[in-house]
């Protein structure tokens, strides 16, 4: 059974791998979802990546979510600080739910230090950088599968 | 070559296994540490696991690491929010540093939404359960990897 | 003469009746919607019902309800806690203006007790319920004929 | 069946009708309570209308409603900013509960935004005027049937 | 034409003069009642001493003071720190209001450095010992005739 | 000789053994009242037991222990946390004192983490459930005398 | 060589001209673009004016000017307290930065003394009116020459 | 024998009297200190009026009252909210000091609610306007004597 | 049947009777522990007394005693302040917890009002002086005996 | 008729040009008032360049203006975040009034994002570097006439 | 050759030696002046002593100093918790820069534990008494060849 | 006579002279101890040095110097932040106290602005470099002489 993971993306990370590449890379996006899509057919995961600079796509997306995936993957980019809505979304959903962050956002401004995601889902990755979107399939995979077990 | 990885595990992480299994699962911190070291071995990583309920022995340890260690992955349990000496330590070793917390604190109280230590590592892994120490041998090779790609 | 009323709903009400329905109910907002407009007619008050996810739809349709509604009910929903923009809106539209929660947001997270919204309405309605609603039509009939003997 | 409901009311509201009219408008609590009495009758609640400056009192009242009323209203005036002891009181009182403020508190000074009034009640009812008291009426009505068809 | 003027004492000064004679002197306030009240006399005032430990004697009283006297000193003692009903009291009546205390609060505890009263009255005097109380006497005849001579 | 000892109790206790049973016990004020006076009584106290939900109430009661009374075991309920009036009445009592809690306060709201009594008061006991007023013999005893033979 | 400016303004300023004029004057956005784009055209600046209600569109249209524009004004209204998404945009353009503000939001609400937008922005004008967006074309020609001479 | 007071004045005391007469009179400072002075002469007082904009200037002068003066009265108008050098100075004057402000600093900005000032002086007398200059002449006599008494 | 009883003592508790006998008494802790086993004997209970400078002897000490002992008495003198290690280590032990301060921490330093223990025990006893030792054989046989009443 | 302008620095700027070139630049304060009074001279104003490191004399400044001149330019150095004084003097000042800043001050520390300026002045224009001087001479002019219309 | 240092002393320091000689013992500032210097000859280093209790003084003597003195010790007194102008100063000082405290500030008022001179400069030295000038000559000698050493 | 001097090192010290030595320089803690002992030889001062990462040893150590030591010397590293028990152990300890700080904390992060030992010492020395150590011994001679000439 193919397992439905929806990847959302938050404000500015359509700029991946076109600015400040020394920190983030030169890997865009769009190459990161090719990737990670291809990673996922293995792994029995159906990867929807998308990316929207309005909070209120989000939610939808979020909202979109339930019934039809068992997990998502949020990197909600500056809304991670201020949004509610997000939060709210999130915790309407019952699947399997990863908060990921490219670079550390403690190594940076104290406005960033306070999420409003971290306490609406299961775990957290932050600092792994682009790589971690890959890192996620093998996580996502074995984490359903842990949840399963439990169940 | 092989790599040498400290797996530091601080106050109360001794108790694994044994208290509220349907939270943490049964899983004593010396069977994982046989898996972890044994999948490890595989992945040309030399795990040492160790675990203290004493502030300094960590901050013992994270000295000891350096120059003999290319990362540290550090569990600093109740250490996490209010240690100093932690933090300076780990700011002097200069290899790959990851924390890690096998619950998700920000669902826990607002004391433990505070951390000494993430501001002193790479990456941070929170929430995914005692499979996140399996996990992170993966993460750890990948990232070390990428950091000698960096180089 | 027929008053014109927007009743703008915001983030994740629309999936009122399908999410903990022990809590909330199991009237969908559309339910909701068709119940008060039709003692809307009763009353003589023409009820505009809408919902978004976006903050942005919100303002926009605060701004058409100028020159257009004899009053505003708005559950800004985790807007609420968040929106200065919409505070703004609310202030520049002169009617009779409501703030209206399902559940009583003093039960809930600390981030719930702030509001943007209550200092840009004339009254708060908190707690009654999905049925809350349905009584808006009185109070608003009742305060408008108010704000129409003070006038 | 007579519901039986204790409309209680704090500090300086004695002062309703003679002080600041063109905000409180002219109605005393006496006529404020005539009229609701008379609208009780019709509604099947038996209302008992009390004021009093001392909160020992609004607390005496509290616990004399326990196993006697169905319902509490209760404006607690400048209490419902400082009052621990009716907050705990009200937690003691299982019927339905309704915080009511005659203006917006949100309007006034900051310390009148903090309410242990709110995290004690089910719904909470502001700025609605001193209509709010004949408003209620219809409101507690359909809350106690509401909470009738709930159990 | 004789003013009225309520003196309001809060919760212990009806201590005074027998505890802690070396900072607040040994008069009682029965004495200090009796000097003040003689000296009123000859400067047209009709002086009103009362003291009580409860809030809603102090609420009660000044509510009193309404429409029958020209002046209220108060020193509300501990309620001075936390009371939002004697403030509301305070504001609702339109005489000269002058707040008063035997030591000056600032040389004590933090909590003590916060007044609701200050807010609600035109003048304060702080510090001056129980001597205070006689020359409010000379304090409140120039007041009264500074205000008719503005009007 | 009699000691002889003032057991105050603050606002809702008179609700004792009648509400959450299973928390606080079955056994009424008035039950706890008779069995400690009883074991007084053996232990050469004179122990007198009020109740009242009026700060005021309780201000004058700790005045009148003055002179008379050479100890004061205080409950103060809500007015824990709010009552500056208390705090200085009990400076004002030279006697022994102990601050009183059923249950443990800091496994409650933040609200009630907060003690304006602690301050004021020799000795502090909580969350030894209705057991303490019973205890509170023993101790009073034992404080008494070592207070004696410090003297 | 022309340079391209935007001109973006946020939440409720599509309102300029029509709402309380006493304040903010009576002349539309749509004319305050059309002078200052006639004056701009004069000053070798071509000026792009957008308003919207949406967060995403400010962020949209700031990763738009990214190697397209030489500089960006923003007003960015109310989202100017909330929005760090549109800091983060900011941040990403290299260009010349100005925020306006039409009225000193220090004469205002304390929420509006916090600004994202400053902190990612070279210069920060308030205060001067809505002939604000006129004299900035003057600022922006003198900054970007100031800039050219820099470099 | 005669008493020699400072009276000081802080930052813009000199526009007392041109400046929003309606509020502060239209006297002068230095026809208040010609009134004050000739009824100081009357009452064995010598009273000293200064009045400077420099926080250094108001130092000096407390520093040149050691050994010569009885006593100072101060407002330290602004300076009153952020000076702790005139705190320090006026702990190295031993004689009475009383802090004065001509209008209710508590009906003005939160930043005028902190005094410096107050910690370091006995009494404190505010909001009795212009003629408080006047009033504080029988208050120092009546308190140096009381003083006198004491020792 | 006896049961066993872990008395910890933190950080400085090892100089009792040495430092300061005017306010701790002259008692050092060995001769306290030896009079409170003795009484221990008579009540059932077998008191294991410790004592250490370092937060993670009392870790290692309170997780000795899981599965042991029946009971814990916790004074850890400054770690009561900071130490959520010993919280945890706390929380993981299900028997009787109670918190010992031989002093009132209220009448000192602001620091030493938090307590990381309190929220992670039973009951908590203050300000009793060196005697709480010998006191709480009482309290715990009385608390034991209630718990096993309850269950 | 040319209008008078004060343009009053404050502390450290009389160090601009031989500090710090880099950021800002190598003119003097000495050039920039020429610049600017000639600049001034075509435009109808008549600027009074003036700087201190005493905020007093800014004090006297700001009060000579009154009067004299019909705007003022202020830089108060570090006094913006600390100078309630100015802050007073600027409030007596009925002309129009803009804070300037060199730099923008929220990218330098927390401490410099108070200004107790800017709650004093009609407009604020910061970040445009030692430039901002020419400029304001236009945006003075406009401001002026600007005022002037609305008059 | 002979460095040039200048020793400066904010406000209330010229009354060393005069007030409270228990605590800062009976030397006055000019006689510590006197040996400092006598012993600054020995070590090769021309000390500047200097006080004024004018924060403008001490701004304009640091900026004074640049180009001219090779360190400052600084005393600043009162300011040292209120100037940011010195601050500011002292950053433009490039030379070694010591911060002085007779008294350690931390045993004092919690206004006094917070430094803006902290924060800009080398070292602090505090609680050594009066006799820290005299050590300070052997602490600048080391710190200025330390310096020389390492450029 | 000789006197006996405690320098104790906490967490992190052990690594000096071989972590960033342009800051730190590169002796360590071996050589800075031979030379301090040696100049200390010299002075009559007998040098202890010690140095843990463990918190405990740290106060165990301060113990052992009662009644041993004539003074300490205290660089704390990180515990300076976080140990109250370093606090405690301080206050039992009479001889004379010095905190060493080799850089000065208030350059680094906010956290480190905050010390527990600094209010529980004589004196303070920060920023002086590693070269403070030999220094201190002049200092500590003096201050010991200094306290010697006081007794």
């Amino acid at each position: 059974m193919t397992r439905k993971i929806f990847v959302l993306n938050g404000p500015n990370l359509n700029l991946l791998g076109t600015r400040e590449p020394e920190i983030y890379g030169s890997k865009t996006l769009e190459s990161i979802s090719s990737e990670c899509r291809a990673l996922g057919v293995k792994k029995g995961l159906d990867l929807e990546f998308r990316q929207s600079n309005h909070e209120g796509d989000l939610v939808d997306w979020i909202q979109e979510a339930i019934g039809v995936a068992d997990g998502i993957v949020i990197n909600a980019g500056a809304y991670t600080h201020t949004s509610v809505a997000i939060h709210d979304a999130l915790r309407s959903f019952d699947g399997y739910k990863i908060e990921l962050h490219i670079s550390n956002p403690h190594l940076r401004e104290p406005f960033r230090h306070v999420s409003y995601v971290s306490s609406a889902v299961d775990s957290i990755v932050a600092g792994l950088g682009v790589d971690a979107y890959e890192l996620l399939v093998d996580i996502l995979a074995d984490a359903l599968d842990g949840q399963a077990r439990k169940n």
